[in-house]
C-alpha cells in the first residue's frame, strides 16, 4: 500500500512531535513524506498526481484553534478541486482510504463534554469526515498524539508502533493485523537468527490461538442472536 | 457598537454574495470591511489593534469543504496568539461577540443526517464554537445565506435587512431588537415626510401592544410553573 502524508506545519523543524514521527516514517520504502508548508506555491497537477498514486492520504497536523493550519486548507482549496475530485470514470478518490494523525498541546481527556475544551475531537474533526464521505475516501480512526514531551520513553516506543501500523495495514484497529505485522517485523529481523525464529514461532503459535478463540466466540454470539 | 468583518475569500471580486453584502454593510458607519486575503502577510500587531476596538468580531466566508478558506486559519494562526487573547488583565476578546456569515454553494437543508452532506452546520462549525469558548467570546446563531445567485429580489432584501442587524443588534435574533430597529431606520427616513411618520407611529403602537402580549404571556407561564 503507498501511502501519501500530507504534512500540514508552518515551523516543523522546531516540532519534536514531527521529527520523531517523520524518523518513524523513513524506514518505510511505500510512504511519502510531503510538507506543504515547504512546497508552496502549489503545482496543482503535480500535487494532484501525488494523490493519485497513493492508496492512503493522512492529513498530519497539530490542532491550532481546533483545527488544522493554514496550509492544509490552502492545499484543500487548490488541488482537491471539483473537475478532479468528481471524475466522471470514479473520481480522484474513490477506494483510497484517509486517515488523521493529530498532535495535541492538551490532554486529550479534554476533549470531551464537560472536559477544559469541552467538545470532542470527533466533534471537531467533523469538516474531514464530511469530505471524505463526498469524495469517497473510507476513512479511518484519528491517530491522536496528546503533549508529546511529556510522554517516556516507552510510551514513544508504543507510537512509533502505532504510527507505521497506521500508515501501512489495511485496518490499522485490527488486532488480527496488527499480529501479522509483528511477526512481518520479525521474519524481517534474520540477523538475529534463532532467538528471533523461536519468538516469531511462539507469536506465530499464540496468534493462531487467538484466532480459533475468536472464532468459538463469534460461534456463541451467533447462537446468542438466534 | 464597532463591528469588525473580517471576510476570508481567495477571489472575492468574483462573488455576487460577498459584494451584496460589502454593499449592505457600506452604509453602518460603525461597520468595518476587513478583507484577510489582500491584507497579507499580516502585520499581528495592526491586526490584534483591529480586533481591540470591535465589540463584534464576524468571520465571513464562502464553505470550502466544509470549512473556511486558508486565509482565516493564517490570521487565527498568526494574529490570536496566546500571549494576546489570554491576557492576564482580561483578555483581548472577552466581552466581545463573535457572529459567523456563511455562504454556502449547496442548499442549507441538505446539511443535516439523512440529507446530502450528512452533517450539520453546527458540527462543522463547532471550531468557531469552541474558539468563542476558550477566549470568552459570545457566539451568536450564524448567518447562514445559501445559493444566493439563485435567490429572487424579495430574498435578498430580507437578507440586506438580516445582515444590517447581525452587524449592529446585541441579540439579532431577539424580535424586540428588530422591531426597534425598523422604528430607527423609519426615524431617518425624515426626507419622506409626513408618510414616514404615520408608518412610524403605527410601527410603535404595534411594536407597544406586542410587548403587552408577550408580558401576559410570561406571566400566564410564570403562573404555569408554579
Amino acid at each position: 500500500m503507498k501511502t501519501l502524508i500530507v504534512v500540514s506545519h508552518p515551523t516543523l523543524d522546531q516540532s519534536q512531535t514531527q521529527q520523531f514521527l517523520k524518523a518513524s516514517a523513513a524506514t518505510l520504502a511505500d510512504a511519502t513524506w510531503h510538507h506543504l508548508d515547504t512546497s508552496m506555491p502549489f503545482d496543482a497537477s503535480k500535487e494532484q498526481a501525488l494523490v493519485r498514486a497513493a492508496d492512503r492520504i493522512i492529513f498530519q497536523f497539530p490542532l491550532y484553534w481546533y483545527a488544522a493550519p493554514a496550509s492544509l486548507y490552502q492545499w484543500l482549496d487548490e488541488v482537491w478541486v471539483r473537475s478532479v475530485v468528481y471524475d466522471a470514470r470514479g473520481g480522484l478518490l474513490t477506494g483510497k482510504s484517509l486517515g488523521l494523525v493529530v498532535n495535541l498541546g492538551q490532554p486529550a481527556r479534554g476533549y470531551q463534554v464537560g472536559g477544559a475544551e469541552g467538545v470532542s475531537l470527533s466533534e471537531l474533526f467533523s469538516p474531514f469526515a464530511a469530505l471524505a464521505r463526498k469524495t469517497g475516501l473510507r476513512m479511518l480512526a484519528p491517530l491522536v498524539i496528546d503533549q508529546f514531551s511529556y510522554q517516556d520513553e516507552a510510551t514513544h516506543q508504543k507510537l512509533l508502533v502505532a504510527y507505521q501500523q497506521y500508515l501501512t495495514l489495511a485496518h490499522p484497529a485490527k488486532l488480527s493485523e496488527q499480529a501479522d505485522w509483528w511477526l512481518d517485523q520479525l521474519a524481517d529481523l534474520a540477523d538475529l537468527g534463532d532467538q528471533a525464529e523461536l519468538v516469531g514461532q511462539t507469536l506465530a503459535t499464540r496468534q493462531e490461538t487467538l484466532m480459533h478463540l475468536q472464532e468459538t466466540i463469534n460461534e456463541l454470539k451467533e447462537g446468542e442472536e438466534d
